[in-house]
């Protein structure tokens, strides 16, 4: 059995419980932060329901991973080529 | 003024215009990746509604988000090491 946590946060005035293996602080953070972007995606776009802002907020965040990706691939590269 | 596009997703049945200045077929990927992260996310929970779905799908694209930026910043320590 593995040790899960079960960890309360409050996204954008709603309450989710998150159950995993990462520590209550590091779920805080990414619960502040998918928080802080709705609210963000929303002073763009007033018009947008909640549903969309999640929607949109999730579009934008796999978005920030694929660029991260990317410039990771790049660095690993350079990091083989210098070691050989 | 920047050159930017209007791209149409459909995500999790619904239809999204995505502005910006990503290639169409940058869009289409991430759309495509949230949507199946929906799909995953509601076959582990069934009793999600699509709020909370969308919601989690971005704490966990987040949560991914944070993990490879420690890796990358792991990475670009050894990069800078192997330079000295």
């Amino acid at each position: 059995m593995t040790d899960k946590n079960r960890t309360k946060v409050e996204i954008y005035g709603q309450q989710y419980t998150i159950i995993g293996t990462d520590p209550a602080s590091h779920i805080h953070l990414v619960a502040s932060l998918v928080d802080k972007k709705m609210h963000e995606m929303r002073s763009m776009n007033a018009s947008l329901d909640t549903n969309n802002l999640a929607v949109l907020t999730a579009v934008n965040a796999v978005h920030d991973y694929l660029i991260l990706k990317e410039q990771f691939e790049l660095l690993e590269k350079q990091l083989q080529h210098l070691k050989e």
